[in-house]
């Protein structure tokens, strides 16, 4: 079927990319000219402006924004609803805030368009290996768009069927994706998947901490280890309990830079894994290493922190301590 | 090759097995004759006791001593080591403390045996999955039992060799086992990877904790998603950065029993988890998930902790609070 996509960066483009691969029609538009002309070139619909994209779709209009969460996607998504007629489809498959979804698709559907929210997680991987998404929306607007989303999930691929699927069970599941529940649910589904993200990643990080320490030339000898990084890493991707995707990724990085001297260590986070914790919070959930993991984030970014000097300061106060520099 | 094997639980015996299925040798032993007589039906030596064992064994005998970490591993390790001969060696598969390999390794070796520490994962799945080693001691020694350990790991397999490995790594690491170094290091290793199981684990549980109570039918319903957990499972499991072996466990468990109604939530912890925290607090390395991991198991064995009842105490007294009832 044909599909308009309004931003063209990594995602954007390799959804259109797999799209076309499979057959179907992509309508695109970016602010960067050159991006469109890319796809163009590939085979897409380029259009020079939000106007001309709109003017290019058949109706009912299926439109997919993929832009950064926030006035990005926003600003985009009311200017699309000016242009657009009753029963067409704003898709958001960006990282809203769940909360703004069903804001918005409250407005959209007194205007008698539909809005689905789609939690895309895949990155730059996904457009050989599939996305893996979870929908929220109307369910006769999550059915009509069944074909782009079947498409562009993993599908069965080489992962074994689960055995004893659930009689609830949705056979979308199996092919990578889900139809969540109502506006807002993908997102909400997707918000906590990248809450877990930061558990994991920070989880293998820590661990891994005290293997490196535990092999540092600092040490003497009969205290230490000289373990060697990227073989554990790789080792424990073969039948071990904690394989796992991210274990992969790892795995790589320490095979071709075992020191990681490349990184500063200095560890960014969006707003799913901070909006992760305030759901927590919400609910009165406790969730003490989600929180954890995105605290050693900010810890990540500060040299030393104020509260820190404060430590010190006080260990002065009561007892003369000088601290031994860094 | 010829292996003595002692402890036939479910990991020992199925090690036979795997053995056997090669074309190896088992020499078995037991405290329980009936499971020495099961893996007799499937081609094993059986052995009345330790000596039969031996006497059993060509030399030099290898011997992998297959029970529970402590007393049980480290008594039969000494009845083993006055029936043994110059040149033997000892493997301990378990789940010992690795400063114990340390010195265990010490007084055989001044008896004139080897000894080896395996950490050994998978569990259950090993039969057929193969398992993951983590090896310490002599490296002449290790090279021996060569055969012994590409026999019980996965192998190659289906898991992509890694991209661009570095110039000094194992290739035994991409078939499932490494010799991490010296006596004590496989058990370090192994420990640190329970370690980082236990954050994995809590990362995965605290996120379906939020997923679970945003369906909770005592919210609101504008409030509430009505979310299929089991779905979700299976979802990201497919093209998701959160994928993993232990993800593919749990959507297995949620699709036969979304409500996980077969379990108390009481968890248990072994040794391993508490020694990497041990290990963390003596290299001073900041372990904010992992011991927040194990101390969640902790709480999660108790009703309400002395400390709870503290705060409500302190809450009366300031306040005059009187606690909701549960």
């Amino acid at each position: 079927m044909q599909l308009g996509i309004i931003g063209l960066g990594r995602m954007g483009a390799n959804i259109a990319r797999r799209l076309m691969r499979d057959g179907h029609q992509a309508v695109v538009f970016d602010v960067n000219q050159e991006a469109v002309a890319a796809l163009a070139a590939d085979g897409a619909t380029g259009a020079g402006d939000l106007p001309a994209l709109v003017a290019s779709l058949e109706k009912p209009r299926a439109i997919w924004v993929m832009l950064p969460a926030g006035p990005p996607t926003e600003d985009t998504i009311n200017v699309l609803s000016g242009l657009l007629d009753a029963d067409d489809v704003i898709i958001d498959g960006g990282n809203t805030f769940y909360k703004d979804d069903i804001r918005r698709a409250k407005t959209l559907t007194e205007q008698g368009l539909h809005y689905v929210d789609v939690g895309t997680s895949g990155g730059v991987w996904g457009l050989d290996r599939g996305y893996c998404m979870m929908i929220g929306g109307e369910s006769h607007v999550v059915e009509r768009l069944d074909p782009i989303f079947d498409c562009l999930a993993p599908g069965i691929g080489d992962i074994p069927r689960t055995r004893d699927r659930s009689p609830t069970a949705d056979s979308r599941a199996e092919r990578g994706y889900i139809h969540a529940g109502p506006a807002g649910s993908g997102h909400f589904v997707k918000m906590i998947h990248n809450g877990i993200e930061y558990g994991l990643m920070q989880a293998y990080a820590e661990g891994f901490d005290i293997l490196k320490t535990k092999s540092s030339s600092e040490l003497p000898q009969d205290q230490r280890f000289d373990l060697n990084m990227a073989d554990i890493a790789e080792v424990w991707r073969r039948g071990s309990v904690v394989s796992s995707w991210l274990l992969d990724l790892t795995a790589d990085a320490l095979a071709s830079d075992p020191q990681l001297a490349n990184y500063s260590g200095a560890v960014s986070d969006s707003g799913e894994g901070r909006w992760t914790i305030d759901a927590a919070v919400e609910q009165a959930v406790p969730v003490p290493v989600l929180s954890s993991a995105l605290f050693a984030r900010f810890r990540s970014r500060q040299d030393s922190t104020y509260g820190d000097k404060m430590l010190s300061a006080m260990r002065f106060g009561f007892g003369g301590h000088i601290e031994v520099p860094k």
